[in-house]
């Protein structure tokens, strides 16, 4: 790890910064696109307007940068710093920019504007990594259309009937509004990679949670993603009239639920960890009359955990307890899986490394699970994938509340810049060892 | 308590007999008022056209029975059998025509039907009795425009702005549906009469409720008409990531109602007596998505009990419980009371009556309190009460499926016509005593 001029790099590389300046300039310059007038809210949903004019701004960008700018046929658009060895794997870094609707300004877009600027020193510094690094922004991850759609075709875990029948919640075709932004669909295709081009993949993330704003600590270093399974559960009893039918006569489907939810912590406690959760967030009770007693609840039951085990066991112990309440009550009970996502840890060379530039870099930092799913989340299914997160201020997420101190931000651009140099820098062939 | 002629009587008063044949006639007759051709439910809201036809069609059979026909002022359709001393205290017997929407056969129109096939039968035996009795079929018991319409009017305790303010769900206001039918909403206020020109109102009903059917009763003799309270009810936590959120750091407004309904049984069995009954028959739980720990739930709580006591007792247990689940929760509690009406207990010589009638007629009965609200519980404000049960199929009401055995509707008839003519039968010049 050299510098080829010396002129731009004043002191040794460990003194390195970014230039907060710089991200916040195009942070908030992203902001605008999308930016409802009313609400302060951001609409830069995938594939919408707003979205290609995010992604034709970022395309600037990485031009301005002087990175090699393309789009592949997923619509990720990408930026390359080819390096002395272009042949060679590449780090990736970076996130997405589209967003859910009425969001805040950093969840994703944060993410590519570091990965931008971690490039764009190194660029400025001219200096010479062993690895060439490819800055990406995947398309749809917030879910418009299922969500992660960019990283599952970098993955390639994107196949013709996914692209032929996915819908946005209008029925709007995934195909037809690519099409209406101008990208062929069926090239999504063409966007798997072979993971040996893929040295490994960085992200930073906003947490989306309150666990650093409480415990005031500058950055998290990621572990693990959580995996996680998403129920549907429906409890049938019989509506009745709520002063006519006595306590004992009654099959109330509601009080199946609450029953439910009460075993909900003693559940976690018995075959959980402390990293596992349980959220109760969506219930219908029908008929949903004051003077009838519920004949029908469905609710939705989201179980996270960092380990696949304690997720299966989570499982069966959710199926016991939803059917020996069943039971009791006389009632009937259904469930079905909607969706279930495996866990993913993060490679632990990487993992070393941020924790040791942090370190280094005096930052407060803790060790953490992501509890949301993000495209290192797919991308770990394929190669080595870390995670940087900055603080939420008050957990808050998906909301134009929505924010992070630029201090903490300058101190999360600053570990990623560190640690991709290290990453990078290495001048030995090999590459960081695969997953097992 | 004699027959005038003798001709039309041919045995003994208590042997005399309901026709059923008529009952049956006239039940299904009015039945085919307001039905809807496809779900086959009957849709007679109070002072729609059917209705209104509902009304002309209980006129006309009033005429028929030789009945002195009256509208009072709040369109009750009314039929007197003034007897020997027209003066005297009335005996009034009745319920209603108006339905809910989707409605079954029996819920109101059996208690009127009943009610005029006793005086055909009392008329057409020529049998003198003592008291008056008069047939009554309120308007509105079932809420279109908040419910006992009728029953309020004859107690007095409706006002001009009751009049003025009443809407149905659809903003449609009471006044003009009343003259869009050709009745002065203002009369209403007429209708209200001296309680010393009642001697006792009388109701025939279905239960409503599944207890006559599981025990395989004929009839029921009700005691007591349950009060009851309804409250809405708020807790409000904070919506968060359902994966980011660690357990122990939610403020999860679900979890909040799930603690509260699994305290119901045990506040029940604390506070309640055996009459008692609490119902969560609606619960809205938001901002309601699956990746979201729930921020605002709101829902009812509807609670029933024969004894004010009771009531006043259970309703400051549901609120300790509220307060301290919020407080343990972080999260904040509001309530507001819906609605409130006081228990009324059937009169006790009505009641010995109806028992003592059902014993000599070999029914299987069986002493039980209403837990529904009917014209009987506002009627017993003013006048002693007394109501017969008769068994609902399955509990069912409140939908096409609502039906009573015939055999059954006959038995309740027959105590009906046996209870009048004890009751309005004595030739003592002293009324039924007043409820304390």
């Amino acid at each position: 790890m050299t510098s080829k001029t010396g002129i731009s790099q004043p002191g040794p590389l460990s003194d390195l910064r970014i230039d907060l300046d710089r991200i916040k300039s195009d942070v908030l310059t992203l902001a605008e696109i999308g930016r409802h007038e009313n609400d302060r809210g951001i609409y830069r949903m995938a594939f919408t307007d707003a979205d290609l004019e995010g992604k034709r701004w970022l395309g600037e960008r990485i031009d301005a940068a002087g990175l090699d700018r393309r789009v592949d046929g997923a619509a990720n658009v990408c930026g390359v710093l080819p390096g002395r060895h272009p042949e060679r794997p590449r780090i990736l870094v970076g996130s997405h920019i589209d967003t859910v609707p009425c969001a805040g300004a950093l969840d994703g877009a944060l993410g590519v504007v570091v990965g931008l600027e971690v490039m764009r020193t190194i660029r400025q510094h001219d200096i010479d990594l062993a690895k060439p690094l490819e800055l990406i922004a995947f398309s749809d991850e917030e879910g418009r259309f299922g969500g992660m759609f960019g990283s599952q075709a970098v993955c390639g875990q994107i196949n013709p009937k996914d692209i032929a029948t996915r819908t946005d919640h209008d029925g709007v075709h995934l195909k037809d509004a690519m099409r209406q932004c101008g990208y062929d669909p069926w090239a999504a295709l063409d966007a798997a990679r072979a993971p040996e081009s893929i040295d490994s993949y960085l992200e930073l993330h906003i947490e989306q949670g309150p666990v650093l704003d409480r415990l005031h600590k500058t950055v998290g270093v990621v572990d693990e993603i959580t995996g996680l399974f998403t129920w549907s559960v429906w409890f049938r009893g019989e509506a009745n009239h709520a002063g006519t039918t006595p306590m004992e006569m009654r099959n109330d489907a509601f009080m199946g639920l609450a029953d439910f939810a009460h075993e909900v912590p003693r559940i976690l406690a018995e075959n959980g960890s402390e990293r596992s959760r349980a959220t109760i967030g969506k219930a219908q009770i029908l008929p949903g009359a004051v003077n009838t007693v519920p004949g029908l609840v469905e609710f939705s039951l989201d179980v996270r955990d960092t380990s696949e085990d304690t997720l299966d066991d989570l499982g069966i112990a959710f199926r016991k307890a939803l059917s020996a309440i069943a039971r009791r009550r006389s009632l009937i009970f259904e469930f079905e899986q909607k969706s279930r996502l495996a866990p993913v840890a993060c490679h632990e060379n990487i993992v070393r490394c941020l924790l040791q530039e942090a370190s280094r870099l005096g930052l407060e930092h803790q060790t953490m699970p992501s509890g949301a799913a993000h495209d290192a989340q797919v991308m770990g299914s394929l190669v080595p994938v870390g995670m940087i997160f900055v603080p939420s201020k008050n957990g808050q997420s998906h909301s134009p509340a929505e924010w992070t101190a630029w201090t903490d931000i300058e101190a999360g651009a600053n570990l990623m810049l560190h640690a991709i140099l290290k990453l990078a820098g290495d001048h030995s062939e090999s590459k960081t060892p695969r997953p097992l």
